[in-house]
């Protein structure tokens, strides 16, 4: 998606080896008018595949998928990464490792929002190692509910997750996909869209 | 707000003492359609404020609040709640204890996106004890700017939040104040809109 790439050419930040840093539209201050692009260029990519459901994970991935999920008119639904005291019943877990955070997490769903009817279209703003977009099709399994497929913004090509997604059969939307950094710069893959 | 009320009736599970679960909507899956409406409906409550940026924090504040930005035409950021190896620079932060996550939290926002000029609408999901209103406020005081107004989605005004604000002469607008709760049923004060 051309205007995501050039707004990482703009206002991202190449950190060490393979971080890219998007703060300031994405992660951290959010651009609600790129969000809403996104949300609907993702949307279109799913729209003939009847998705019930866009399931996401806290917090980044909230704001897309939230306008993803306005595109489709189905509810979103953020997974946890926190234990609260108001889950008291009926929780789908899975482990996810974060390798930018490096810590192992309980990711979680509350049964009652998922069923064996659910197409589900995962959204998340990152794919590197695919461990949070696994847990997420794990949790959704569980439910018995089916993953259509997985909606990224950011996909660092050079890493193992869309291959990991592929071996599982789950399709994958990348609106920008980074084949590496070069002396501090983003070089690109042919996006998806 | 009417919507919201009947919502919660509808919705919301009383538990315990003073805990009201609205996971089906607002905290976990989230209903982009409400979410629209009641951003517009605080939107237009600060419309003639010169709002510049709308501030939350993560995570159930953000489809909310990110829709308050779209109404206002404004950037949204969420503060975090977890260090992150890609915030390396510029960070103002505050101490928050959650009562409901019985945990003190360090709440960070980056210094580069607010500044002496910035005049913010904070945004957030749940007015309590308003211990995370009062870090914001906190953090966007720091930067030099100018705290306008908090708009809260659900007060439960049996507790000190809204005094706490309005003794550091911040104007408070929430959507759905909760008076009390009676035999697991919920019971209004007049919202403020």
């Amino acid at each position: 998606m051309k205007t995501l790439e050039e707004r990482i050419l703009k206002d991202g930040q190449v950190l060490g080896e393979n971080i890219l840093k998007v703060d300031s539209f994405l992660t951290h201050q959010v651009d609600f008018g790129l969000m809403k692009e996104m949300g609907q260029v993702l949307a279109d990519a799913y729209r003939s595949k009847d998705i019930t459901k866009v399931v996401t994970i806290e917090a980044s991935g909230i704001a897309p998928a939230v306008y993803v999920a306005e595109s489709l008119d189905v509810p979103m639904i953020f997974a946890k990464k926190h234990k609260n005291i108001t889950m008291t019943e009926g929780i789908l877990t899975s482990e996810v490792y974060s390798f930018t955070k490096q810590v192992t997490s309980t990711v979680s769903i509350a049964s009652k929002f998922l069923s064996s009817e659910d197409r589900v279209l995962i959204v998340d703003d990152f794919l590197a190692n695919g461990q949070a977009a696994k847990g997420l099709i794990d949790i959704i399994q569980q439910a018995g509910a089916q993953v259509i497929g997985v909606g990224i913004i950011i996909e660092k090509s050079f890493q193992d997750g869309r291959q990991l997604l592929l071996d599982a059969c789950v399709p994958v939307t990348s609106l920008a996909r980074i084949e590496k950094f070069q002396d501090g710069q983003v070089v690109f893959a042919p996006a998806d869209i």
